[in-house]
This record gives C-alpha cells, structure tokens and sequence, in this order.
C-alpha cells in the first residue's frame, strides 16, 4: 500500500506516473486543501480536483488545471455580468464545483463529498483531503494578507512574501483514513509539490507531521527544487520566505524529521553527494539516515512520468543498508 | 405607469411586445416565483429569468426559455457525474442561476438579487418577484406532490391534477415595491399566463389581490384561453382542477373581482358577446362592468407581440363608457 502526499500540479504529474504503474487500490492520495477558495459562491478544491481529473483521465494537459477540452461560456457570462474571471472555471469543470458546493451545503463533509465525486468519476483509487475542517493558507505581503489562490493566480505570485501561515490549521483534525493510511501504508511518497503551500498545510493539520515521524513505513519525497530552483511556481520563493535553502539541503531540511529517502534530480549529483555526507554526520536527521537517490525528475512527457514513478519506488524499495544502489543512481 | 403581473412563457412574449412600445421606466413587471427551485443546490427562478433574458435581448426565441445560442457542456459533466439533467440549464444561462446563490447566501433578497441581476444584464425596467419569502407552488397528482417543474418540466404534465397550493403564501408578503406598483399604477396588465400557475401564486399573496381590486388602476387581462383552450401549456387542465371552465368565461370568473378589461382572441368573438351580456347582468363583477375587446392574441411572430401590446394599451385606454368602441375591434 502506497500513500502520496500532494497538491498543485507537479504533484498531479507525480500521481499520473503512479496511477500507470500500481495498482488504483493500492493507492491512496491524501490531498492538500489550504488552496480551497469560494468562487462565485461555489466550493471549489483545486488540488483536489486536479488530482481527481488526472485520474480520471480528464485533466488538460495543456494547462494543467481544469478538464480536457474545456469551455468557458459561463464564464464569459459572468464577466458581462461584472463578476471576477480571474479564477477560470470551465463550464465542464463547473460541475464539479457546483455538485460539491451542493454535497456539502447537504451537510457531508469534504471527505464524502470527495469520494462521492471521485466514484462518478469512476475514479478507483482513494483520495482524502488533508481534513475536513477549513485550513486556509494565507500569503502575507506588501499588498496584503492574500489567499493562496490570490497570490498564485490572480496576482501571478509577483508579490514579495512576508509570512505563509495555514489559517486554522491549529484547530483542524485529519480527515478520516488520513492518519491511518500513513501509518499502516509501506511507503509513503511526497509528490514533488511545493514543500511550503502544498505539503506545508498537509503536515500543519495536528497529528499528521507525528505520523509520518511513526510511521514504519518509508518516506520518499521527490524535491522540486532542481539546481537550485522550482521547478514551476513559486516554491523557490516561499522557501526562502519560510527561511529555507533554496535547493535539495533545503528540502531535507523541510522533511528531515521523517525522511528516509529524497530523490533529486541527476543535474544535483553533486549536491547529493554533500547531503549524503551531511545526513551520515548529521545526527537530528531520521535515525535511519536520509538516503539520497539521484534520477531525471523533470517530467516533460508521460514517459517522463512513469520513469519517475517507477525510480522512486525502485529505489524507496532498497534496503536502507545498500548505499551501493544509491550510487549507481 | 403601467405594471404588469407575469409568469411563463406566454408572459415574457407579451412583455417583449410592450417593451416596444413602453418606455423601459414606465414598466413594472411582477413576476410569478412560485416555479422557483432549487437545482443542482443553485436557486433558480425560471420566470424571473425569463423576463429578464427577454428584457436583455437574451432570451432563447427558439426555447422560450434560457439563453439564445446557449451550450450545454455543464449540463453534460453533471450527466456524467449521474446527476439528474431534466431541467435543462445551458452553460450561460448557469451564470445567472450562479451569480443568484451567491447574492442570496451573502444575505440578498431575492428582490434586491433580481435588481442586480437586472442591473448587470443593462436592463432598465423594473422586475419585482412577487414575494421574498419562498412561495412554492405544488401540484397534487396520483404520482405524488410534485413541485411545479417536477410536474410542468420533468413529467410534461401528464399527470392528472387532484390540487394546486401555494405553500408558504398565508405567511407571505409582498416584496418591497410590489402593491404600490399596484395601487399608483394607471394600468395594471395581467399577461396571458397560466392564471392558475403563473397568475395564481402572485394573487396568493397576502394583500396583492387586495391592492387589485382597490386600486384606481385599469387592469386588464389577457385570456391565455383560446377557443376553450389553452395556447400553450397546462392552463386548461389546471383551471378545470380547480373547478374554473376552461373558456375565457372560465378567465372571468378568475379574475372577475378586480378586472375592468378582458382582452381575448377574434376567435371567441361569440363567447365574448356572451360574456358581455353577462358582465352587464351580473353584479358580482365589479362595478364598473367589465369590458371584452376582441383582437388577435396568438403570438407567433415579433409583429404579433407589438399588434397585441398596441391593441391591449389602445382598449385599456378607452373610457369605460364607451362600448362602441369595444364592438370595434
């Protein structure tokens, strides 16, 4: 059993590589949701619904969010009725957000709603919100205390970055099966996701961060920071924000109190080699000992995808003890 | 002033032929909201939309209902999602349905929502539902208590009809503006609308049917009945259910206590000679005598929504002395 821990779309791209080569039931994706907004009055779960399209086989590949193929008359219905456009919503996407904002003004939780949307979907495998309470993440700036959505996408993450915080984290309780599914799962994967606003909110909810710490399973995250910076968005930037080296150090530091393996990009061999050496020294690192593992990671097309997946789990199966399989990476 | 007392399809046609010729200030339309419902957990008000798109140049001439050249991909992702689809929302039309939830959960009333939506699609005239409290006709059949577009859209009323009920009416009010819509009017126009469905609910009231028979406006009808039957719809069968003959004698007796004109079609230029005999017998209809002009009342193009406008305005005009000039038309 194989639990994945992600958000945004570097994390969807993850989770299309796995869906091809294990099995749907095997699979458990736990999802952050402190990008959650209210739009137009609709519930809308971005990660959520990028995870479930990609699973279902409908995500736009071109734009990474949002349905295959996709209208927007709606949309431009609302924009000549003054209403804001810039978060676009598809007719066909849509639906989603007006079933779950309907799920839940019936009174199921997020969770439900989830899994009542992903089976219509024909959707097999198990996707959790990170809780079911309201966990927002904020962005702190110059231009004021933005929601994620705000400062990602309508002000194309341009503002310098105080402070994140995950509103109501504090206050917010696992979804169910979350807790469980780290902890009885045999590994445990970190998408490369943003560290910060899509892995961040997930390890804020209470008890998850303490799971992951006891868990016996492994704990692989893919970095997306490569040569020394983010892959796509903004995660260099809120790194640093939060007081974090922008590169793979910066990483293993995020993860370093439950990490048994990080997996990095070829091009950051060298900078491998002196986190290997940092992670045998360095005794507030897991016990075990961080592993690195070195592979391509750019995923480019669906090959790319399936050979990250495929790597990871290759190496995430390694005997801890076999730092030769490491270096053959 | 002239206010104007409407629901359906044949009601938003007969708007489209004042609007031609009545300044867009000088009207007043309330609206029937007794076919309100919530769909897909959106609140929609077909008859209020209706007018509305109708006002906007918007309406589906084709349809009679919805927006001209719509979609329908949401529509088409709820299938998929095996959500029910019998009310058939387009993709620009959902905009509307959309933008009203949100007015209404931030608190709106529905009227104050109506004016924005108005506002928002250029609309001049003033459209006022009838209540903001939540009046929902229901139709009692062998098949069960059906919602109105349960029983009109869903089940193309085949079922015969035990009852009609306004429930929700007794503890209604009048939303803001309505009875002094009424009372300061100089002509009050009842459309050719369902009089039981569309006419019905809005003099179910409390006071609006009261205001109507007070009030020193002209008020003149439209018979929806044509040659003991009805153009289109369900209004026979319904006006039979609840004990009213399905003639324009039958639209008489509906309106008989605050009516001064019926307008009806040249063909029941017969029935219409018999009704004035009536009118002029029977003193249970108001004092003043209703008067019966006859003119052609079927709207099959634009030109015949203007001639039936024009014609309803020139008799409604006439002093109420002046019987000459109904033998006239």
């Amino acid at each position: 059993m194989i639990t994945v821990l992600t958000g945004g779309t570097g994390g969807a791209k993850f989770v299309d590589g796995l869906r091809h080569i294990v099995p749907a039931e095997e699979l458990t994706i736990v999802v952050n949701t402190g990008d959650d907004l209210r739009w137009w009055g609709l519930y809308v779960s971005p990660d959520i619904d990028s995870i479930a399209y990609m699973l279902a086989g409908k995500l736009s590949q071109e734009r990474g969010w949002g349905v295959k193929g996709d209208t927007f008359f709606c949309l431009n219905a609302m924009a000549q009725m003054g209403q804001p456009t810039w978060f676009q919503t598809g007719d066909r996407d849509l639906a989603t957000h007006v079933f779950r904002t309907k799920l839940l003004a019936d009174g199921k939780t997020l969770s439900a709603a989830t899994a009542e949307i992903a089976a219509t979907l024909g959707i097999k495998t198990r996707i959790l919100p990170m809780s079911d309470s309201r966990v927002e993440t904020r962005v702190l700036t110059p231009a004021g205390d933005l929601s994620f959505e705000e400062y990602f996408v309508q002000r194309w993450y341009q503002d310098p970055v105080e402070l994140v915080r995950f509103a109501g984290a504090a206050e917010a309780q696992p979804a169910p099966g979350v807790i469980e599914a780290i902890r009885s799962a045999d590994l445990v994967l970190l998408a490369p996701s943003n560290p910060v606003t899509s892995i961040g909110p997930i390890l804020a909810v209470p008890g998850i961060r303490k799971a992951l710490r006891e868990t016996s399973a492994r704990i692989a995250a893919v970095s997306p920071i490569v040569g020394g910076t983010a892959v796509t968005g903004p995660a260099g930037t809120l790194m640093a924000a939060q007081g974090f080296a922008v590169s793979i150090a910066g990483v293993a530091d995020f993860y370093g109190d439950f990490l048994d393996l990080l997996v990095v990009d070829s091009q950051d061999a060298p900078a491998a080699h002196a986190l290997r050496n940092e992670a045998l020294r360095n005794q507030a690192l897991r016990k075990t000992g961080m592993r690195v593992h070195c592979t391509p990671t750019i995923m480019r097309k669906a090959e790319d995808r399936i050979a990250l997946a495929k790597s990871v789990l290759d190496a995430a199966r390694q005997p801890p003890t076999a730092p030769a399989a490491e270096e053959r990476a």
